[in-house]
């Protein structure tokens, strides 16, 4: 049928799976399994590590591992994202569902399932009103510093595991608050088995790979060795707690791990909730989806491939939807994960779904070995995970590129550490959307004059230029709209008062790219107001969008100068027989 | 001493009075007296007329009319405006003080009083911080859509005197459904009085001051003459109540009016409350500030004189906190009354102070006259005034200049009549800021060419200009920022990939006043790529403050190609020899 071809594009927009299954092949297939084998690997000791920082059962890691990859498999547009639980989203999770109720209680999970389910529901609508463009407003300095400000929050909350206390907290002064309070009960057999792990941690991630290159192992295999390490301290730091009986030396472990796949689990209805976590669970889809997209455009773009922002949203909407059904919690695309994806050789969404094979064979055959698998091997997991995302590199780049970058990544770090990861962010966005407001409020207006020899005209301040005492040309460098109508007002009215040589002013218009109700009401004042003093306006080298919107009102009929062309044509025009080099 | 001019200048600064005060003459003050008492005339009815709107007693409007115009005198910087009560500060004041209590009770007017000592206080802030420029931020089409919507809830309100009903809301839809619900309520000694009241002052409006001119009245006599309609108004319909006995008939009346000055009032110290009015009085502070400083910039201009925006912050401020310690509501400067003010010769800040002692004068000895008052009297008064504030002339403007603008008033002028005023402006404001956020997310990027025989560039698509197939000259018409450095990305990018000619991207920068931080690292992304497709980057026409700014990071040191001062340049240094007009 001749509606069939259109009907299967349709389709394949919004189901990405239709396209990339077609030209799938065993070598696709055999690649996609290898990738997905080192991934699962990577993944259990992760998914166990982010529940316990989120605040909850270990074997709802597992779950949030397993659904949501299904789906991204099916609507994601990414060949290469690994899905799951990460550290940030699991720590605005903590935080979220921390202020509604105490870890451990029914309440507490019933808020995180909610966070994932209405985060999902958030970011599929979004991705379906095509409203991707929006993560565009978290600019890369603040996304940075509250990844920087959450990885030492989150590091500072694993310590509790290393030293076997109790600490709590939103914010890394409550936390370090509360450990300080608590030093005394310490547990040594913890510390030390922490402490270990840790340092093994530390050391494979510099030096393993090193070694083995070393010992003629290289390549993907290398690769995936280096990997193991999570897994080899989970192993050996169980095996110590059941051969030793640490557990009975106090050393808090995993426990029981229910065996079995999660059913299907129906989010809370009560509505007064759903208002409550709205607003977490808008910031954790907002912060999930913009380290998705990012990770998956830098990962497309070494192959060359394309991802779509909008599907991306959808993608990841269904999969937290999914998380929430089968009992998970909010899942993002996670960096890491989706480096060593791709680094093993992913070729498909469909890796995802193996990967998601293996945790499900894990969750019906595993869990029981996790009884004895201490907290504190976790807490290593992620501490030495976050810190690698510390870099307050952006920090002092950002002071000696821009002072306004650099107050906004200090704010959203200073607020982050010092009040809360939700505080954090949204100061970040609001703030540097307020400066950027700002700045286009306070725009940079030069007096310009020409370069000698050229048509080409530069600031006067700047530059060596030839003026004319009867002719003020003025380049605005910024649109013109309501925030910066009255300033110009005063910039115009500030620079010809007191100077009776001058009879015309021209505004240069070539980095004007807007001029919007109430700037044309502040030029039509400019236009009447100059008159009154015997001087004539002009504009010149307006862009074609502009001029045909003036073109609509009565300014040019109200004019008293010219609009010219070229600001060349303007000067021309304005001093003839009087240039220079006009001979 | 040698310190005392700048300390004298200094203290002039916050104390305008000590600047104009030391040149005032015989001359002004008579100037200065004759306005006042025409200002007194006119402001007697509006005072109560205001009062009965913000849901007050007659006498809070008298109150508000003396402290606060004395104040002002000594701190504004305006020579005309004229300061109290006006319609739509006292409507938002009702709407703000039923939210919190009922109308006539105790508690409403502590919270009326404490919205003027609240607005007051957050004013003088923003005039010491210097933050007048924020009041850029409401846009003209919004302020306008806001007050048109305004005027017409305020009609509509004032319809029940005139009906003699009860009719509440704070929403055009609420007060029409209470009005329609009493209908079969109507008193009609009240309606009779109300519409000939109503009728007289339109026609007073329209024909009075031409009448005058035809009968040999002209001048400042004919413009005075012409103001007296409300009074006139006032005195017939009163002594009609008293004559014919109109109360017992069912009018209602303004009835007693307590005799003598306000005494000093202390705002209520309940903090819960002050956080509860703290956002009302923040709108009514901007909404008031931004009419006072457009109605004194406006009437500054006309005699070539200068108001300081921030020190008008301190004026409007101090002279609300008076209002509120003498038991007034939140003032500010009218424009109407300023224009008569200014129109019937006012020199110096000084008439103000004459007009309050006319008020003070009239709340001494006029108030048992104004028992027999009817109240339908003041709200035609109030419904005359108000329908020359509704002009949708600014909504069809904003249709044909920009469907921008004309979506910010629309939605202002619809939140306000169907919702509130609270949410009406604040949903212009809100909206304003999105789209111009919108609008710079995805800027207006034109490809250009050479003008023939010219050195200018522009768009190909709406000029004829040359090209040369190996570059490609971009113009980008905003500044590039986080918002829109992704979509900067993708545009390049769709525009090289599959055109194998090109060898050179030139980015032509004359309209971008800014590149942030995340913009740098799109920018260094663009050139990293581009170089893997053997493509070369360049800049052109970079403004000083923006190359400044480059030269600090390690893009130039990276950028593939070169950066050139003018497009010429460029043009001339990538194409060399192959130009048409190279000969």
């Amino acid at each position: 049928m001749a509606s069939s071809t259109p009907a299967r594009a349709r389709m394949a927009r919004y189901l990405p799976i239709l396209d990339w299954s077609r030209s799938y092949t065993r070598e696709t297939l055999t690649s996609d399994i290898v990738a997905a084998v080192i991934v699962t690997i990577m993944l259990i000791p992760q998914s166990l590590a982010y529940a316990l920082l989120a605040g909850l059962p270990a074997e709802v890691g597992l779950y949030a591992s397993i659904a949501p990859l299904v789906i991204y498999t099916v609507f994601g547009t990414s060949r290469a994202l690994a899905v799951g639980p990460v550290a940030v989203a699991s720590l605005m999770t903590a935080a979220a569902a921390g202020q509604l109720a105490a870890q451990g209680t029914p309440e507490y999970y019933t808020a995180a399932i909610l966070l994932a389910f209405l985060s999902g529901l958030m970011l599929t609508a979004m991705g379906l009103l095509r409203l991707g463009f929006l993560a565009n407003f978290l600019s890369h300095p603040v996304i940075s510093g509250f990844i920087t400000a959450s990885g030492l929050i989150i590091a500072a909350s694993q310590l509790r595991h290393i030293l076997g206390i109790e600490a709590h907290g939103h914010n890394l002064v409550q936390i370090l608050a509360t450990l300080w309070a608590h030093l005394d009960q310490v547990n040594w057999p913890t510390v030390a088995l922490g402490v270990s792990a840790t340092a093994f941690l530390f050391w494979v991630r510099g030096n393993l790979k090193p070694l083995l290159n070393r010992i003629g192992i290289t390549g993907t295999l290398a690769g995936v060795l280096s990997r193991t390490g999570p897994v080899l301290a989970v192993v050996a730091t169980t095996l110590a707690t059941w051969g030793l009986a640490l557990d009975d030396a106090g050393v808090a472990t995993v426990g029981t791990v229910p065996q079995g796949l999660p059913g299907l689990v129906f989010p809370s209805t009560d509505f007064g909730l759903w208002g409550q976590v709205a607003m977490p669970a808008l910031l954790i889809s907002i912060v999930g989806y913009v380290e998705t997209i990012s990770v998956a455009k830098t990962l497309a773009a070494k192959r060359r491939q394309r991802v779509d922002p909008d599907q991306e949203l959808i993608g990841l909407g269904t999969a937290n939807v999914g998380s929430a059904l089968s009992g998970g919690f909010p899942v993002t695309g996670g960096f890491s994960r989706s480096v060593v994806n791709f680094d093993a050789g992913a070729q498909t969404p469909a890796a995802g779904a193996f990967t998601a094979v293996g945790i499900a064979l894990a969750t019906m055959f595993l869990t029981p070995l996790l009884f004895f698998l201490p907290k504190a091997t976790l807490a290593a997991t992620i501490i030495v995970a976050v810190l690698s995302l510390v870099d307050f590199g952006t920090l002092k780049h950002a002071w000696s590129y821009s002072k306004v970058d650099f107050s906004a990544v200090a704010a959203t770090i200073l607020v982050t550490l010092g009040i809360g990861v939700e505080a954090g962010i949204s100061a970040g966005v609001v703030l540097s959307l307020a400066l950027f407001l700002y700045k286009t409020s306070r725009p940079h207006v030069a007096e310009v004059g020409r370069v000698p020899g050229t048509q080409h005209f530069r600031n006067i301040r700047r530059h060596s230029v030839e003026t004319h005492p009867a002719v003020v040309t003025l380049r605005i460098d910024e649109s013109l709209y309501f925030a910066n109508a009255s300033y110009l007002q005063d910039y115009v009215y500030d620079r010809v008062v007191g100077d009776e040589a001058v009879r015309h002013v021209v505004l240069m218009c070539s980095a004007v790219n807007e001029i919007d109700m109430s700037a044309l009401e502040s030029l039509e004042e400019i236009n009447t107001r100059l008159d009154g003093m015997g001087i004539k306006l002009h504009l010149s080298e307006v862009k074609g969008p502009v001029m045909d919107r003036l073109k609509r009102s009565h300014f040019l009929d109200e004019l008293t100068g010219d609009v010219f062309l070229s600001q060349h044509d303007a000067a021309e025009a304005l001093t003839p027989g009087d240039r220079p080099d006009a001979a």
